[in-house]
């Protein structure tokens, strides 16, 4: 298929790229690079060093003879995005491209208005793109199983059929979303959904867990096709947090008693995913969820199995329960459905010490590069954050 | 009490100012006259001539001996609306400051991604500088029915008690908004909902139905107090379309079998309701949600209504049934509960023969000034809009 990554040079989206590269598919990259600015603004980095995009691709021609092409620029320009679509004429869109990091969207007003404007009017300029040039496209939306927050009841798969009163209907499942970031994703896929309905567009949201791992076979084949390993407060989620900690020689930041459990997936799973999803397409004006994860854990259950992996190096590691920045609960019912992707063929690779020693291996490989400010949490949920988000020297 | 009322040049706006000022609250209204370009990009204008804010203030000095402040700037300015709030500390803000047309938010990409970003960012803005600065501060926010679209249940007050597998919780009603502009009240409604729960702010969101009539008792006063009348395809409402397709001479136009099913209020309910979610503010950290309608009627429902009330002043009316511009089920249940409002105290004034008869003199006295261009839906939902609003000859 004619495939266009949007977010192409993100943390899934280049593995992404690679892997529907690889597996026969005519690919497109697009990304305007932001990512690498955000670090610039935090004073952080990829513990694993990146190679620019445009060498990515260079060195993914040399090293599987397959070109991917590359169009960098803004998704929120509709004079860059509706002729990169009308010219490259995908047959289905893979939309990674939004700012991503629920602690980013939180440091202030402009950066909770930013991710909000940004990933609205980002993703509504391709639905309109969409609408007008390529309307049987397919877009396989990344949404998040944050959407949904800690509800009290099972999480289906988008929708839940509601008997109220003696009647009964089939409706968008109810969303709690626990930040300005996550509730971009709702507003999202509410416009999404809408979009199916009035243009007749092909939308599945992949309502994505806590995505962990280093490795892809294609990121295997060259040093430079390594994707971002983010640890800092901000970008970088608690698995790989934990992993640099105990590295570093810190104890593991739990933030409060570390009972919130979420869903999470082994990054060769993401892909998988996004290539089930792609071959097999919601149908015209169908707004299609799937909840995208392999498995539930809790912080403290992962918080134990780093403790676990890191022993068997010979690392003793202790556990810090820190005030949850965060205002979310620390103790509460769990239990989200994932079968729509198993049910398209999904095997699945669990968290297991495998795993989590080959990341601790490349994590001590590149301990030289830890930057330890980087990892204490410096965005408070409670704030509206003035002057929370200054440089200390 | 001290009370900011957003978007208070508008059709409710500026009644709501007055009514508030005349029960002896300190009133400011703040308003950026946008709603006036709009008018001179569409090329249309209130069927009753409506002097500037200026001036209205100006009379209502004059006629009432009481005074209201002004601000004129935008709600997306932050530099505008933070020293405001933090001068006038409001005890309560009434926020009709939004893009209110689902039409206008449909004419193309540039007016939807418009809609989106001024609502939600004036919303944002605003709950920011509450938060910095008047954390106790009661905001009143106008939502719409339409949030709710047409579910096959019975619609709630905002929140649902769902049981599911044999476990309960009482979550969010679930959204079914039918344009770019409703979504953007949607999408409020979600981010309100966050702030409350992270900063404990308080607010109270009406989901309010589609209100019609001309008169208050402060209007009354002075013909320069008068509040808009719009008939126009994309700012009016259905009932003051079908008032002055009667006066006019053209059949009343009925969108599709005309069986769409809405809750619907008197002006001096609206007030009335603002008031009492004034004076019986949310808790803090609450966010409340109050449907704001007194009955419901189906628009052939309207077509009749007004057809019998021209029938008595010798009007004979014909009803045409035109393709509905609109995706919208035109053969719904359709229920909602509003007995929050009625509970605290709450009077509705029903729509009646009289009321009908008095809009309908006010048309015929203004009847020169209508123009017949302006009628005929030209915003088709099923359509991205390219070219669509273009003005023909």
């Amino acid at each position: 298929m004619r495939v266009l990554v949007l977010g192409g040079d993100g943390y899934l989206g280049w593995p992404t790229a690679m892997y529907l590269s690889q597996r026969g598919h005519e690919v497109a990259v697009l990304d305007n690079m932001v990512r690498r600015s955000w670090d610039n603004e935090l004073g952080a980095e990829s513990l694993v060093p990146i190679a620019s995009l445009q060498e990515r691709v260079a060195v993914w021609r040399e090293v599987s003879g397959k070109s991917v092409a590359v169009y960098v620029g803004d998704l929120c320009d509709y004079t860059f995005i509706e002729p990169v679509i009308k010219e490259f004429a995908p047959e289905a869109i893979i939309h990674y491209g939004e700012q991503r990091a629920a602690p980013y969207s939180m440091i202030d007003r402009r950066h909770a208005v930013f991710t909000q404007v940004n990933n609205i009017v980002g993703t509504l300029n391709v639905a309109y793109a969409m609408a007008d040039h390529v309307p049987d496209c397919h877009m396989v939306k990344l949404g998040t199983m944050g959407e949904y927050g800690t509800p009290n009841i099972d999480i289906e798969e988008g929708y839940i059929t509601i008997t109220h009163k003696g009647r009964t209907d089939t409706l968008p499942f109810p969303k709690q979303p626990g930040s300005f970031y996550h509730l971009s994703k709702v507003h999202d896929s509410h416009n999404l959904m809408f979009c199916c309905r009035i243009w007749g567009l092909r939308v599945t949201d992949l309502n994505q867990g806590v995505v962990y791992g280093v490795d892809t076979d294609e990121i295997k084949l060259h040093e430079k096709l390594r994707t971002r390993f983010d640890y800092d407060s901000v970008f970088g989620t608690v698995l790989n947090r934990f992993l640099v900690q105990a590295v570093a020689g810190m104890p593991l930041t739990v933030y409060g008693k570390g009972g919130q459990t979420r869903g999470f997936l082994d990054i060769r799973d993401t892909l998988a995913c996004v290539e089930l999803a792609m071959l097999n397409p919601a149908e015209k004006g169908e707004f299609r969820v799937f909840n995208q994860f392999t498995e539930q854990f809790s912080v403290l259950d992962l918080a134990n199995a780093v403790r676990e992996a890191a022993g068997a190096h010979g690392i003793d590691v202790t556990i810090d329960n820190l005030p949850n920045p965060r205002v979310e609960k620390e103790d509460h019912y769990y239990n989200a459905v994932n079968t729509h992707l198993l049910d398209l063929g999904l095997q699945p690779h669990y968290l297991s010490d495998t795993l989590l020693n080959s990341v601790l291996q490349l994590v001590q490989q590149h301990k030289g590069r830890i930057d330890s400010r980087l990892v204490l949490p410096g965005v408070n949920w409670r704030e509206t954050g003035t002057n929370a988000f200054k440089v200390s020297a």
